[in-house]
């Protein structure tokens, strides 16, 4: 593997922009074409996931994982949902445009913009989403983008009912990671709704239950390739006729977000992001600190994309390190490069 | 564990000298003091190795996993060995100074020198060995270095007879790996061999077996400490009355190889090598790419140093790609770091 990936990239003595070997060296080591996918029909080999994955630091898709879980039927159903978690009132991410967490150009001024949380009944929450005239909107009401987003454990804290449908932890997780999960959450939304690229400090596997996830993902290395921006942190917040108002925090507090987006980054001549469509019942591990963009799409009978994912702590160990000497060093040493290297080195 | 090493070392955008900030905090998060000791009785729980250690990239020893071994008593006794191998004839590196494989100057001229290859009787390298005129030596006959190291496999390949004491493969290794060993080595010798700084394409389980061997340990980051110089490559040659001489090899072939010791490392500013004693019945887990001096002592009475060493295949991952980038990049960059920086950022 390592030859025939030196043969593709060459030596690093003799590239003329290291970064870009790097970048490419890393893809082709931890997933050159596509997201493997594993089978975990008849259970996952924790020690066959630990060695293979999480070690490698790579991801994979596992399907046929989950298949026990009542969800996988149950939650297709909007008048199920409905009956069982109707009446509780839970938190709602809420934006103009679908973009929770994310840079937003606005009158000359640049922000960080996190989603205004609303707390509605799950019942309204499910009628707006799937109410096709409050999802166009009117002159008067203007549509808005919710998502269940929250995080930190919201599945057993806003809704214990579900868990009836699905597990509170993955014992093969479990025991490769070595602690159950930090956190359990709760997602569910529409096409509408995209979580722009970041990265967490959490091991993450992700159970998609209905509709598709798209992950674009890049490898801890490519962390400045996303061209962190600073700027002054606020909020959406609701106005009459859900026309959103921007609130600075106060006190002021600067966050550095990612500026640019999946386009921006098929042109910027090191490998594009791996995009990896999951399934209802597939998992996706998705190892700590690798940067990731999340869309959505509705199941084939139009039911929302939901899904439940478990954070377990990261190890911070080589790796956190490197990666953050990487995009350091990367935004110190890359004027050394040359300049005018091309995309083909 | 993180932000206490960042109170150690800082943010990395301060760092004057960014690579030193990667090496204290890789230092940190890998084996911030000491080499951790692991106790195996009952059996090493293939997972946990793999999760604590393995996947952490951090070295550690394990002791009591291998108390079973008839070698553990066996192979103190000389005439046992004898008996069992004397006139099997074995591989012996020979040197004039006890390093094999390692620059030496020499009339002007370095040269990267690796020992001669001498086949013997067992019996005839025991008894060189634990001979103390013949280890002073006289006029006529210089005192010579013995040291069985020959590698890719020995243990099974000259020394049969041997396995009968030992095991041929650990199962929670094997298990851990994904794959039985590649290759098993015995090692056997005294106190003057040294093995210099390198490091090894391999996952190696080391088991030492009577006397005890210490382990000079920086890891894959700080591969530019060692300062790699190229040299052409040598053979120690026999010549009368243990008079070496030095053979190019022809064709020539140069070879980078470290030019410093544990001694200049102490003084570069940088965490000094980690140093761990392994004692017999312990074993070492010296992950792949971990640079690693090695020197080793008699046992208590007064047997050599012998060791069986186990070699798994390493998986070629980002980490392999990062180690490669950071010793070019810290040649090629760290002019751009401030020279008057001192060892305390």
């Amino acid at each position: 593997m390592s030859s025939d990936a030196d043969d593709d990239n060459g030596d690093p003595r003799d590239a003329r922009d290291l970064f870009k070997w790097l970048s490419r060296e890393v893809r082709d080591l931890s997933c050159a074409r596509a997201v493997p996918r594993v089978d975990g029909s008849g259970g996952v080999d924790a020690l066959a996931f630990l060695r293979d994955h999480v070690a490698r630091n790579s991801p994979c898709v596992i399907s046929n994982a989950i298949d026990h879980w009542p969800a996988l039927t149950r939650w297709k159903d909007p008048s199920y949902l409905a009956d069982v978690m109707g009446d509780a009132v839970v938190s709602v991410n809420v934006t103009p445009n679908g973009r929770g967490d994310a840079l937003l150009d606005t009158d000359g001024w640049r922000v960080f913009v996190a989603p205004e949380e609303r707390r509605e009944t799950f019942r309204d929450f499910l009628r707006e989403l799937n109410d096709d005239s409050r999802r166009r909107g009117d002159d008067s009401h203007p549509p808005v983008v919710r998502y269940i987003s929250k995080q930190c454990g919201s599945l057993l804290d806003e809704f214990p009912a579900l868990t009836r449908d699905c597990e509170r932890e993955l014992e093969w997780a479990t025991a490769a990671f070595g602690a159950p999960p930090d956190a359990v959450n709760l997602w569910c939304g529409d096409d509408r709704a995209v979580t722009t690229f970041h990265k967490d400090h959490y091991e993450n596997v992700y159970c998609v239950v209905t509709g598709t996830k798209t992950f674009a993902l890049l490898p801890p290395c490519d962390g400045a390739r996303l061209k962190p921006r600073e700027a002054p942190a606020a909020t959406f917040e609701d106005a009459p006729r859900n026309r959103f108002a921007l609130r600075l925090e106060r006190p002021a507090r600067s966050v550095a977000w990612s500026s640019v987006d999946v386009d921006d980054l098929a042109r910027d001549g090191y490998p594009p992001p791996l995009l990896v469509d999951v399934h209802a019942g597939e998992i996706l591990y998705l190892p700590a600190l690798w940067h990731h963009r999340v869309s959505q799409r509705r199941g084939k009978d139009g039911e929302p994309c939901a899904a439940v994912n478990f954070w377990h702590d990261m190890a911070f160990d080589d790796r956190h390190a490197c990666a953050r000497f990487l995009d350091e060093a990367r935004a110190r040493f890359e004027v050394a490069t040359d300049p005018t290297e091309t995309s083909s080195d």
